[in-house]
């Protein structure tokens, strides 16, 4: 192909397709994904209602994220946690996993409080854990970047299912 | 630089990059969307709690729209309404947007039964808009492919506020 034939088909390319798809006013956006940058890898469920849903029909443990995009805590966690191999591969294989920017009408995912960032885990019998808790007294749910270990352990945890005799 | 260097450069590149993710059993997936593939340019809400509170808190009208992957009346549509222009850019600059897979606790967001795909409108005032419908009968909620300027015109009615006098 010569090159006014190259330009033209460019100035062809880029005319459909600013003709072809609406274009916001401020420019092209990036399409939110639903991890949010906790894992693109993993399958997210978008709703708790799905997440639970999830969580009895294939018998695993759901894990709750809570944060918020402007919280340097949860964007400190988020970092170390998508960054985690095993947390990351156990997740994928034996675990539900949503994370919501907005609480939920199930006050059991808020047992001390609806602060970010938090991390619940709700067994499949639908039983949300709240036996199963960070390093911090006043804020149970809340995990640092440096606890990965303490919440891989508690990962473990919630794989012993409530009622895995059923 | 030479070839020899591009080629170490290159495994380099593979390696750290095979070490330094979680990638699938399966092989590497592509993010999920909020989108869902039903306008990538608009900000979706997550939530019906989230949509909600957006909808309140900016006093723009809600669009929910029931789908599923599995539905080829779902596809349909969604193709129909990705490509229209005109509603696109009315839902970015007008609307809350809020698609669902899964059905919320909220029956009102139900009034003639769980069908896909499903489309109602919610004022910011929080009342379902069950006035305004589609054109059938048995399913009051649901459009077609073909249906776009009905549901731009009902996107009209879902624009005049139920509360705007206040």
């Amino acid at each position: 192909m010569n090159k006014a034939a190259l330009s033209l088909l460019l100035i062809f390319v880029s005319v459909s397709s600013a003709f072809g798809k609406y274009v916001p006013k401020g420019g092209k956006r990036i399409p939110q994904t639903l991890s949010r940058g906790w894992g693109d890898q993993l399958i997210w469920a978008q709703t708790y209602e799905e997440a639970l849903y999830w969580s009895r029909s294939r018998n695993k443990p759901l894990m709750v994220v809570f944060h918020l995009d402007d919280c340097p805590h949860s964007q400190g966690l988020k970092k170390a946690f998508a960054e985690d191999n095993e947390i990351q591969r156990t997740l994928d294989e034996d675990f539900v996993v949503l994370n919501l920017m907005y609480e939920t009408t199930d006050s059991h995912l808020s047992p001390d409080g609806q602060y970010v960032p938090r991390i619940l885990f709700v067994d499949p019998a639908m039983t949300v854990r709240a036996d199963i808790n960070g390093r911090y007294s006043n804020r149970m749910y809340a995990y640092e970047p440096s606890d990965n270990k303490l919440l891989l352990s508690n990962m473990k945890k919630a794989k012993k299912l409530l009622k895995s005799e059923l």
